[in-house]
Parts: structure tokens; sequence; C-alpha cells
């Protein structure tokens, strides 16, 4: 698959994701193994604390892991999480959440992804999050 | 710590996390160790495959498991969490999902958690995601 | 599969465990979706506090949770763990361990389980760690 | 606390490990954030397939992940597991497994660690298992 292809396809997939809108995410980057999304923090996605909500950064994290995944399978597949782990590290505080996903092992049946998310706030960039988890190809519609 | 202090306890930080509202989500019951939480499966929270994304079933799994920890901890401190897994079971489709957080060990230091996710369809109520972690007790702002 | 070739089944692939030998464990029972293995807590297997390691209460939870996987596969197959998250609830002090595995959910390419590991003291039965992963059929050699 | 220091209170800690002696492990270096162990593959710590068993590279990536966490406490502390997870990527086929623990945020009350377990076969290094978890203080007895 060229770099081309691989881009449209996942922007594609990226674009039916309801939720990503939702959250305002963007695609920063797709790589084969490798791809970054970002979102601002907003007042709408905060848990009680005032930080963001750890369910954005998972859904972030999450998300490009599974197109970090995607990015290594066949043309004709898409891609779901079997299961995730997510350790957070520091509250979320900041302008922006970005996270970069990525794969660790790519099997015939299972692709093993990490990726870890960050708390963009100016010129600054923390570590907030670390995620491990297993993907899984499936039919596409 | 009564219930009724319990349950406003809850429910005023409930309504401070502006993340529940931007799901719709509903605070069904809360009790010494145990909490429901439920969310309409709406349209702008969905994956590619237009099933529930991960995201909302590990946000709701997560804030269920993180108010039965803190329904348990002193009335003075607030919770956060450590770490949580999911593991997917089903597609999440459906009407709503509905998030069941349970305590299963409470230590002076950390809360060991558990929470299943159920989607609701009609009549049925099918298991579609397990989840478990660990809460930590912090202080109240 | 009737509970007979199952229980032989089992035994067989135990008995091909040396690991298993190693530990001391035994396998108490097996049925569809559930094993139960028990293991004494010996001088040799424990961490720098003179408690059980850690790493001993994962490997009978594990194992558990993988011959009770196979128990709700086909008689073709074998099983391997694809990922395993533990929780350790209190130091593993007593006469033995013993883990309780269980399958949540049966697939056609996964199988999600759980499994609780008990120490054992005289007559008390104390939780001490709880487990939750995936495990995959693998062609029998 | 100096490296001398250092590497003498993980030593000893080690030593009283009786589970590490069991596996025949050994220390290969510590230094503050990141520890090495390496243990060989022997006929009696084997799965049903003649590979290591899960719960060999669990235990050594535990221990590896715990001593990286104790290098970065205070001089008075020892350390637990409080959770951990593990995906398997390949078969621990080889001579020896080697496990490589490392910080990733040491917080006051909590530290978050990683570790990669590689198997050894002649020259080859092969890495097939990364583990992530949470490793907290305990009081030395």
């Amino acid at each position: 698959m060229t770099d081309i292809t691989l881009e449209t396809r996942v922007r594609d997939s990226f674009a039916r994701q309801t939720m990503m809108q939702t959250l305002d995410a963007q695609l920063v980057s797709i790589a084969p193994g490798r791809c970054v999304i970002r979102a601002p923090i907003v007042d709408h996605l905060k848990q009680q604390h005032g930080a963001a909500h750890a369910g954005l950064a998972f859904t972030l994290g999450d998300t490009a892991a599974g197109y970090a995944a995607l990015s290594v399978m066949g043309e004709e597949t898409d891609v779901m999480t079997v299961e995730m782990k997510i350790n957070l590290l520091s509250p979320a505080l900041g302008d922006a959440l970005e996270a970069v996903g990525q794969v660790m092992r790519a099997g015939k049946r299972l692709t093993v992804v990490t990726a870890e998310v960050f708390a963009l706030q100016g010129e600054t960039r923390k570590s907030v999050a670390l995620l491990q988890g297993t993907m899984i190809p499936v039919a596409q519609r």
C-alpha cells in the first residue's frame, strides 16, 4: 500500500468516526506503524477537577493506536480494539491533548500497540498517559 | 456517611463532570461500593462501524467504577483513576449503555474496582465490556 | 466434548507443563468454562517480604484462566495467553494459593477470561489477586 | 543515594527473593530508573508447548520493573506491585530471557513502570513480552 493510499484510507475511516468530530479531534499524521491525533481540551470534556476526563485521554490514545495498527494491516480490512489498558501519569491540563500510537508487533491474527498521550500548553509537552493494548482486523463493511 | 449524604455528594461531583453532560449520561444509582450510570448511544459518539465508540464504554465504565470507589472513601476526599483496563466483548449496539461499577477491595491507599458495561436494546441487556482498575483518593478542592 | 474427555485432555496438557510441577501445583477441578488450580506457598517461591511472589499468583491465575478457556474451545485446539492483567489485593500469606479461572465470553477468535486467586490458611480463604485477560486457540502439536 | 548504595541495596533485596533463586535469575544491572534481570530457559519452567511459561516472562518483567521503581524511591522504603499487565508478543523460545525494567513516571505515592522481555538465542535477541504497571513504596521490615 502506498503512503497516499494509506493516508486516504485512514482519513476516510477517521471521518466516519462521529466520536472524533464530537471531540473536535484531528488526524495529525499517519505513517506505517505510527499515527498522531490531536484534540483541544475544551470545557465540555472535563472531569470534576477541571482537567480533561480520563475518557478523553483514553479515546484519543485508543484511536491513535487503532490507526497505527490499521496502517500495517491489509487494504481490505478494518480494525477493532480487543483490549486496552491506560495508566494515567498526570492530570491532563493544558490547551490540547496529543496521542501518539505505535505498533509494537504486527502479527497475522493480532497486533500489539502502545500509545502515549501528551498535554500541550504553549511550548510545553507533558506526558499524561500511557496505553498498551491489542488490535484485531475485521472485515470492512 | 449516611446514604443520603453519599447520594448528594456523588450527584454534586457528577454534575461537575462536564464530560457526563456531553455524553448525556445519568447517575442511575449509588450505594456503598456500587454505582450505576447510563447513557444513550447517539449518532455523535460512534466509531467507523456505527457502534458506540470504545471510548464511550470506557468513559462510562471508568466513571461508574470511580464513584463506586468514592462511596467507600472518607467524606473529605475526591477520587482519581490510577489505571484502568478494558476488554471489549461485543460491538456496543443498541439504545443505551449501562455501566455497573463495583469495589473489589477498599484499601487505605488504593481501591481496586471492576465495571461491566451492558448494551440495552428494548428488553435485552448484553454485556459488551469488562473493566478492572485502581482508584486513588485525592484532596477535595 | 464429554466431561470425561475434557478432564482427560486438560490433565494431559497440565502434566506437560513442567512449570506446574516446579510449583507443585495441582488441578483441583475442570468444568466447561471454569478451572481451579492450587499450589502450596513454599519457601522457594517468595518475594523479599516473605509472602508468595506476585509471579506465583500470576502464574496460577493465568493457568487456571487458560484451561477455563480451553474447556470451551474445540477438541483439536490448544490455548495461549494473548495478554493478562493482574491487580494484587493483599500480600499472599498462608499455606496455599488457589486460583479460580472463568470464561467471561467465548468468541470464535478470542476468549475473554478472569481469574481470582485466594490465599488459604487453615479455614480462612482470602482473595489476594484479580486477573482479567484474553486467550487464543492455537493448533495442537 | 550513590550508585554503590543503590547496587548494594538492590542486590540485598534480590538475594532475599527466593523465587529469583528458583528461577536461577541474575541481576545484570541496576541504575536509577532502570534494571536488567536475566534467567535461563530451563526444562522445569515451561508450558505445554515447550516454550518458557508466560509466568516466567511475567515474573522476570515484574521484578525488573519493581527494582527500577525502587531505585528512584527513598532509601528506607521497599516496593510492591500494585498491578501489572503483560502482552505476549511471541513464544519465549531460546537459551535465556532478559527483562529490562524502566521507570516512566516517579510520583510521590505511585511509580509507573514498563518492562520488555527478550528471548536470547545465540547472537539473536527477540522481544517476546511487554509489561506496563504500577509500583508502590512500602515500609521496609
